[in-house]
């Protein structure tokens, strides 16, 4: 059957005006106003969210309005200030505001995708003020609101605040716990939670720290990525361990790539990796990822955890160098030996990966991994310098040469939005496979100057090498 | 200051308890089932998200339940059988769902990633049972709600639906609305919204196709990743036009990749597209999408709609053979010219990008353009490619030997979840610059064989070619 069309070209009429009246392209660069009370895990998620804007190629920046705020008071008072009838204070805090809005304006106007506000915005003009400046100068805005009323969350919250806060470096424990309870007082008597019905934004609310998160009017494929984002991250204290396979015998040879088993020693520290694991008294881990490789794998076997093999952890694809030493690469392929070492972030093996590429196919994992706990990752070298390079805010150039060595147990903690890290070695031999950038990278180097900071390694599995005891033992 | 701790150890306990819970793992399967009364858009919305993970590697699949139904009755009779007492209707639709979610199951068994069950669910009974019985066979399980209490949206939907089910075909219009309404009418009276108190599941709830959208206990990277584009979906009509550059002064001499101006014929195709698109009378294009190439700048610049230059709609960069001829490719790198017709979806210039690297980085764009109504895309050959591949739901392999001419505007316009494709050719010639794969690929090919397929182009640029009248005008 065949209905008229005039209720069709009516609503497309009407969905062509509704989107006109959306000025602001997609492609505008885009600014996150926080909304919500101190303690409602505001900071953490400006930080975490903006590590991921910046791993996804989008430049993001936090502006901490709390800092410039820091900046007029060169030492924190009390919770006085934040009285809606200091007036002192109040100044203050709105030149602080605005000097970190107008920061953030800069940062857009220089090019950058992302600005986030991290301050409170808690009244309804101060966000009507806030959503109309902003499109009205051609960028963007979305507001996150945070709202709390899990009380051991708040609680948790509150502790990390005393914990790592500037403003209370100062007091004492008793003091400190008295100044943020009147200071969230002063702010809950001011604060209107956003409403849709007579608030015109775009705005994501996230309760609880995500257990539940709505959307408002978010349009926009920047605001539905963040939307994602935020509805997967759980802020919680949290520990990751990471570790590369036990030595193979393909390292042993100083080839690249390939799906190597592991050497004797190899398989000594799949031995000792599942004995620290499953003697930790107080924690146990809930599961271990490894890739689909069986060095991995192998090194895995004896941890006691449900396992998973997870092809985004496959190392590097080295494409036609599959299989090769640095010494055959550099022979058979000169011309591709140069352009890694040129720039080795970008460089991508024919038929293979860059770190660029692995960079984006682990995006799932880490998108994954942030909502987990106590869980051992067992990957490999560029894998690894990626994941790590992650959750440390390393430098993109840097990626390639950080230092994760065979053996060794890499312990993320989580404080705040960042992580500590701890390096625990195991005393089991191993051969060394990190490389360093050579002086000369050009084309027409000679194989010595290609070839001088290659580690040393064996041409042949040597038959004895696995009796001898390891120097450490 | 330092607090205590033991407020830190107890959260931690508790957090390892409750992700203990979890028993089902963040990479397991996923099966999507759909909630909600006819006509709220779930079948679209179920469509679309299937598209869209599929092009994101996810292998989706959609089970409609009506589809099974429609199995066991050869001829629809009426709303008769959507009636909670009518017996034989009861067990024919319970008899589908069973199907369905059987035929979903076993989809995910054989390895695939997410299978999307579009019934309607709208019992508590109904989601309980689901969500316990996928999740003991350790799959993961979302709902996603559908609702919509705008009058207006539901109509459009309704339209639709006597447009295209395949229920209506038979009936009259009158026949058929009536027909609707009491199967809406039955279902209303048995469907119990979602409450997030009373049930222990994992949902979406989409209201006024996306106007809010919100997430309760959604974690999981699949299923963040799904919330973010439920947010940014619009189920509205939509058209689009895409169209390439105008010929360009490299088209002529047949060298791929760099960034060279329109030729006089390009131009004239520039000012015929302009006239094309200011004198529509019914429509007039919104916004004009191009690359940050001068040739698509060029092409764009008499629309008068404001211009957007993207940089994810840039040409396949060709790396090391950026403005080389074909011919010079085989001289210079056979090796890099055989590997690419060996593969040329996956194949990569050094330096440069293949298929699948274009494809990643136009998800941005896919994901702003499905918000857009009336844009106009000015790209590039391998890019639109690509983006009408999107549409079309094209297989991957046949991606890069699609036929996008020069000088041809490609319309699509959305009917339910599909595109109709209508191309209009412009009068004015061009050279042709679509290379079928030869048949010989292999990398002791002769240069003959290599070059066999390559269109025919001029060497230098004819001076007097630009005079010669058009034949078709």
């Amino acid at each position: 059957m065949r209905c008229t069309d005039s209720h069709v070209e009516m609503y497309f009429l009407n969905n062509t005006l509704s989107m006109r009246r959306r000025r602001v392209s997609q492609f505008a660069p885009l600014l996150i106003a926080l909304v919500g009370l101190p303690a409602r895990g505001k900071s953490q998620l400006a930080h975490r969210l903006s590590r991921h804007l910046n791993w996804n190629g989008e430049s993001t920046k936090v502006f901490d309005c709390s800092e410039y705020r820091r900046r007029h008071m060169a030492l924190y008072g009390s919770h006085d200030i934040f009285r809606a009838d200091h007036q002192q204070g109040s100044a203050i805090r709105r030149q602080s505001a605005h000097e970190a809005v107008q920061d953030a304006v800069l940062w857009l106007k220089e090019g950058n995708s992302v600005a986030i506000f991290d301050g409170t915005n808690i009244t309804r003009e101060q966000r009507r003020e806030l959503n109309e400046g902003i499109t009205d100068m051609g960028f963007r805005i979305l507001f996150i609101e945070c709202v709390c009323e899990d009380q051991q969350l708040l609680e948790r919250n509150i502790i990390e605040i005393l914990h790592y806060s500037a403003d209370y470096k100062t007091m004492s424990e008793e003091e400190a716990i008295d100044d943020l309870r009147k200071k969230l007082e002063h702010y809950m008597r001011q604060y209107e939670l956003i409403d849709a019905a007579i608030e015109n934004i775009s705005f994501v609310r996230v309760e609880n720290m995500g257990e539940t998160v709505t959307a408002h009017r978010v349009s926009g494929q920047k605001e539905s990525g963040i939307l994602g984002y935020l509805s997967g991250m759980r802020t919680m204290p949290q520990t990751i361990y990471f570790t590369r396979h036990g030595e193979s015998e393909y390292n042993v040879l100083g080839r690249i790539g390939g799906d190597a088993a592991l050497s004797p020693r190899g398989e000594r520290y799949a031995l000792a990796l599942a004995e620290h694991f499953n003697s930790l008294a107080d924690v146990e881990p809930v599961a271990v990822w490894t890739s689909e490789l069986r060095r991995t794998k192998q090194t895995a076997a004896g941890i006691h955890a449900p396992k998973r093999a997870v092809r985004a952890l496959n190392e590097l694809d080295a494409g036609i160098c599959e299989g090769l030493t640095y010494e055959e690469m550099q022979e058979r392929f000169p011309q591709e030996f140069a352009w890694r070492d040129q720039d080795k972030l970008r460089y991508r093996y024919p038929w293979g990966e860059s770190y660029i590429d692995i960079m984006t196919r682990l995006r799932p994992v880490l998108a994954a991994l942030q909502e987990e706990h106590n869980v051992v990752v067992v990957g490999h070298q560029a894998v690894l310098r990626c994941m790590l390079g992650y959750f440390l805010d390393a430098k993109l150039d840097e990626l390639p040469y950080m230092n994760v060595p065979l053996h060794t147990i890499v312990k993320l903690t989580s404080y705040g939005y960042k992580y500590n890290i701890e390096m625990i070695k195991m005393p089991i031999d191993c051969v060394d496979t990190h490389r360093v950038q050579p002086k000369n990278c050009s084309i027409n180097r000679t194989p010595d100057e290609a070839l001088v900071t290659v580690p040393s390694h064996y041409d042949t599995l040597p038959s004895n090498l696995w009796q001898a005891s390891d120097t450490q033992l």
